[in-house]
């Protein structure tokens, strides 16, 4: 894609420090990085193809998973009739803030409001009512990428849109427990996409009552930590039980004849996701990117004036050609304009993994500067007749890194508290890992105090007991469960 | 993805034949074949896995396209603000019916209604307009892939619906020989992709002016012939001139730093063309599927009872992964409620390519029954142990016959028209090659009588002069034009 140079009212001299305000560094980071735009309407955004080409990335890389798992991707109208969505009264109840509602169209007034989909439960279970029969036609396995639309009273690019980006998976099984192995899958696939792309080292399990999904029986999810110590869930698996079976009618013959309810499940991962990749492992220069989602894996500067930017121009050229045989995602930026040094900069701030240099010395020893995002900093010289070869080995090395550097972080900011005058410290800065009793009103009691809730009931941490760290009762859930400030 | 074996309220005693009741027959098959459901509101659809799959192979080609030849993948919002989509006049004139409005959010009454896209010059004009400022910007090639809404009144799956599928380009260019260069390059993939991908040998040109897109220059089609004889427009782009540019205020500075204004296209390829394969290939039995669209390229059907139903299963299975290892796409039907037949028929509804049947004596003499949906009727064996090295070309020459098979109904069906009195025949059963003066009034007239219209001034066809089969005056346009019924 051509490059955009410049940006009328965001000046490139940079953004705010992530240590200073971590808050402005993400906001003006994503637009200058030309990740997205502010969108028309209030709390909208424009996905510009640099941010785009991340989310095919994580797309291609899921979709794959989704299907090889046996689901097939369908495609669900987005307006759906207000009465359809009213049926499931904790359903309503949740979204009901959040709705657009179309009254008027083909220049009419509707008769009955359509709601744009905020996720589409209601309308998938009214055709799982429709297409399943018999025992024979389960398990029912659908996904779809779609947009959905909540309105949002504090929008935040990636983060919280109106209008975002997504799948939804929508499944239908015979019981609880081939339901509950699908939500268990969905919530393995999300994990493994944040670990394997995103380079995001999450933590995967089940969500406290307070915080499910409205009409779920159990919501599963995936959380990361993000540089300023909060948590982000980027993906979220729901067994719904019967729930939406008993409300939309979705019953099957089973093998003896009789008619049952089904037991359905729903799991989304959403634009969300690029929120996480860019606060996991950005810092004060800007983005910086796993190579495995990055639109750009190389850049590669030309250096030189007048006949030597002619000689270097064409390297730079054949050695693209070479990465990309190699399977590189490469660019060259070869803009005249420009001096190298602004080049470096801006492509520091696009969190491109790998700078390649080639400048007339480097081409009269057969070499090329290479210069890593992250890490080893010190610029290194590699045979020019050989970078092709070593470039995926390089950045698998870096995408481990990233890895690596963000569980260091994590565990570095998670602590066990055992008492609540040492809760706030820790929730300023990074995850407790704490008894908790279980109870409504005490979480209630924390989040006013403290903007901290309960991320997740982690499931790997051991079985243990004790006293919640606030109000002294006995411990819920049979372990530890970690509580943060989040996204 | 698991078979749905009944449809409720459809029965699957096979659709109205095609030479009956065309109309009749594409509305049954869509449904029965799974490829789609009607939606909850009228005139949106449900797209189901079986034809999602085919919009999934087109849609990764098409894309695969548009990346080459330089394009970036964005997102921009759905909702536009009702100024925005005023702003040029012949737009809004144009799509204003159509328009589904969001008046509601949040709880609240809009200030400023939103508009759900029917298409995105308006929005993506606006970000051209501030994204843009140098000549070094251009050409600015931008592609999304979206859903969009245009209120129907006669609604028809996949041709017409409130909601559909399609990718929308959106470019910006230096001058108007880029602009064009750009616009033929759209028409060009378009053409390739259906000639290709959906075996339609589709005719490309120009739109006579009354025909064009709600505020371009020049508008340019594919249209394929169905086999009814009626024509089916499948992809257009538009050179858009200044026309937007001048609106939205997108401006450049050339070289010499002056500031003028780019020159902007838009092309768009959409759900439409799946039923442009179902409508051209198709036939009384059902569904005729285009080997490189198909979502199962090869069912396996295993035949016999009790301990010959195992061995032939398992050969089936064992004939399957070998298939997919060699690219094919393949499904094993076993299932083991329902007799072959019932098999045989569903499979040719749902137009599966190349049928394979293993029953206890193919198997006993190393061999698969092999049967093709259409062309060489009668079945043939070939030998087991050589069936998946045969596959890829046996699919190759089914998709080559078909596209044949296409090209000579069009060409069978399409006659040079030199009088009025002959003119209503041709167009009762396909196209007609016209001379025509190019008046809007005799346009309008024909169209009153036989409710035909100018499709398209085909880009090949010989320099020709002669006068109007209507009114004879003088031909425009140096050629002939097709005239036809359309979709």
């Amino acid at each position: 894609m051509p490059w955009a140079g410049t940006l009328g009212s965001v000046s490139r001299e940079g953004v705010t420090p992530q240590s200073e305000d971590f808050s402005a560094w993400y906001n003006e980071l994503v637009i200058q990085a030309e990740l997205v735009d502010r969108g028309p309407v209030r709390g909208t955004m424009v996905i510009r193809p640099y941010g785009y080409r991340m989310w095919e990335l994580l797309q291609a890389d899921l979709d794959g998973r989704i299907k090889e798992a046996g689901h097939g991707n369908a495609c669900f109208p987005m307006f759906i009739p207000e009465s359809y969505f009213k049926r499931e009264a904790e359903h309503v109840e949740g979204f009901s803030p959040e709705l657009a509602v179309v009254t008027v169209a083909g220049g009419k007034e509707l008769e009955e409001p359509l709601v744009v989909r905020p996720t589409s439960e209601t309308v998938i279970g009214e055709y799982m009512a429709k297409w399943i029969e018999s025992h024979r036609d389960l398990p029912l396995l659908l996904n779809q990428w779609a947009n959905v639309v909540r309105w949002e009273l504090r929008p935040r690019m990636f983060l919280r849109t109106t209008e975002f980006l997504w799948q939804e998976g929508h499944t239908a099984h015979a019981d609880e427990e081939d339901a509950m192995r699908e939500t268990m899958w969905a919530l393995g696939a999300y994990a493994g996409l944040a670990r394997e792309l995103a380079a995001i080292p999450v933590i995967e399990g089940e969500k406290t009552p307070s915080e499910r999904f409205a009409g779920a029986e159990r919501t599963y999810t995936i959380e990361g930590m993000m540089r300023d110590g909060r948590a982000l869930q980027s993906g979220t698996s729901h067994y719904l039980g019967t729930n939406f079976a008993k409300v939309f009618d979705i019953t099957y013959q089973d093998e003896d004849g009789k008619l049952v309810h089904a037991h359905t499940t729903s799991w989304g991962m959403s634009t969300r996701m690029l929120g996480g990749v860019i606060m996991t492992h950005g810092d004060d220069k800007g983005l910086v990117l796993p190579p495995r989602i990055a639109p750009y894996q190389v850049v590669i500067v030309p250096i030189g004036r007048d006949e030597a930017a002619e000689r270097t121009a064409a390297a730079a050229r054949d050695l693209a050609g070479e990465l990309k045989r190699a399977g590189v995602r490469v660019h060259v930026d070869d803009r005249s304009q420009l001096r190298p040094g602004y080049k470096f900069n801006e492509w520091e701030l696009r969190g491109v993994p790998v700078r390649l240099e080639i400048g007339p010395r480097d081409l009269d020893g057969g070499a090329v500067t290479l210069a890593r995002r992250l890490g080893d900093q010190g610029k290194e010289q590699i045979p020019l007749d050989r970078a092709a070869e070593l470039m995926p080995g390089i950045l698998d090395d870096f995408q481990a890194f990233l890895y690596t550097r963000a569980e260091r972080f994590r565990d570095e900011h998670t602590a066990d508290v055992e008492s609540w005058d040492a809760f706030p410290d820790q929730v300023s800065q990074g995850w407790a890992r704490v008894f908790h009793c279980g109870r409504t009103d005490c979480e209630d009691a924390i989040k006013a105090d403290t903007a901290a809730t309960p991320r997740v009931i982690p499931s790997d941490a051991p079985e243990e007991h004790g006293v919640c760290f606030r109000c002294g009762e006995p411990s819920a859930y049979g372990k530890r469960i970690l509580y943060a400030r989040s996204y």
